[in-house]
């Protein structure tokens, strides 16, 4: 079976992100391909590797893994919900593999969260293959799946949401309009005159050029910006930023004592503060 | 040409670690070989990458590129001697490449440096090849390079030093004792009674056991231990581990007015702060 982004060396299987312009390729050991299928939009897999468990790789690109997952779900969902004093309306675009939207729901002041993803077959897999990402059992009755484009969908929206999050794929192909100016001003309308947008804004490694565009963009629209890293072992690199852009709350100046804990394998209290502390690269890169 | 590290899939030459206890590799594109010596200990390579430049690689292991070996060095050198009221005194042992050393020179109060490498042909290859991380022109007169067996050197000093900083390779071979209680407590008595020892505990990802094991074995001998992080492209799972170990200042106390940011490419005074907020799975690790 040809799946993309496994390629033999060795006569063992490994899977490579085809992301290779720097020379630079994170591997990983294949022990068993569980899923491949084919969605209108891209190659959806789930491939049992040797280190990192269940991934789940979206045309040879590896988006989640079971080991290091959590990383990366909880930082773009905790830091806007413990920023916001009452979010009770979240909507998050893309993320099929539900893991944020896992995240959302341990909110209590969280009334409805709408899934946007624009490929249901993502989800679909994800449930069912990679239940420790996507939840075990029913998804909590809050969480609305919305098989629609993101940007459609945000486009209608007006005075909506408290939170909204961009977890989107890499700016190629059809994420790459979730990177840009008109998409960030018809989610400020959609927000809520003190909602919160975040996304995830790619390596400041790797993509530099990325993240100062995503911070520069924000601060045209939004009158608080910061950028947060958090450690992810599956992104090349390792170091993976998100940006937070806010009508009114500043995560700097918020208490943290609305933080959810329990549960949380990544963020606690140290690094809802500690995230915000940025080495002099990136500080230089986004002055 | 046959370097170890280093091998070749669709006609390219790629190097990769030969860490795959958990299937992952980080696997960067090689332009040139720049140098590949014989040592009595290993083979010591520099090798041009096309993502991270110039690497020394021992025995086919990475050490440090071009592109990140700066991280790696400010975090290990600064947080100690930002820590320290008046470091002069300073050991490095390990830390053949330089960069340490170079970071240490950087404090007007030190007024020597012993680099104590048991390879003299890592110091003169990296000195001839590798420039940018082991500085250009003659080495600043404070640094003394001894050629010797880091464990007998220590061994026989005796309150000497206000910080040792072991900077060793991983805990395999030759650099295996570096990690274990007699040493520690061999450095321990070089120390000063206000000293600073600090290592590099490798990945709290990789190496959970081993970041464990040298935090609890210091807590045994030190009253103050703190481990600390930095995101380190090169390094598999990009986060590494350093741990701290005081006989009296306390890093979290320090005012941190101390440190030296001139120059500085990741360590701020954001990061000699944020770098000692740990993630729940490491504070788990090690509680």
């Amino acid at each position: 079976m040809t799946i993309k982004g496994v390629f033999v060396w060795d006569d063992t299987d490994w899977l490579s992100d085809p992301e290779d312009r720097f020379g630079f390729r994170a591997t990983w050991k294949v022990k068993r391909v569980l899923a491949k299928e084919e969605s209108v939009f891209q190659e959806v897999a789930v491939i049992e590797t040797e280190g990192f468990g269940k991934t789940l790789v979206l045309d040879g690109v590896v988006q989640t893994t079971e080991k290091d997952g959590f990383i990366y779900n909880e930082m773009i969902m905790h830091v806007p919900l413990a920023t916001h004093p009452q979010p009770a309306d979240v909507c998050i675009v893309g993320g099929g593999d539900g893991g944020a939207a896992q995240e959302a729901v341990k909110y209590s002041s969280v009334q409805a969260v709408d899934m946007v993803e624009i490929d249901r077959k993502v989800v679909e897999v994800s449930q069912r293959h990679l239940p420790e990402v996507a939840g075990f059992g029913e998804p909590d009755p809050r969480i609305r799946f919305v098989y629609e484009d993101g940007t459609a969908f945000i486009k209608e929206r007006e005075n909506a949401y408290d939170v909204i999050a961009i977890d989107s794929s890499d700016p190629v192909g059809p994420a790459a309009v979730l990177f840009e100016k008109p998409f960030y001003q018809d989610a400020k309308r959609a927000l809520k005159d003190d909602g919160i947008l975040v996304c995830q804004s790619e390596s400041p490694v790797f993509h530099p050029e990325v993240l100062k565009r995503v911070h520069h963009t924000l601060r045209e629209l939004f009158p608080v910006v910061r950028t947060y890293l958090a450690a992810i072992p599956t992104y090349p690199g390792g170091v993976w930023s998100f940006t937070l852009a806010s009508l009114r709350h500043d995560p700097l100046e918020a208490d943290g004592q609305r933080l959810v804990t329990a549960g949380n394998r990544y963020v606690n209290h140290d690094i809802l503060d500690g995230c915000f502390r940025l080495p002099q690269y990136v500080k230089e890169l986004l002055s």
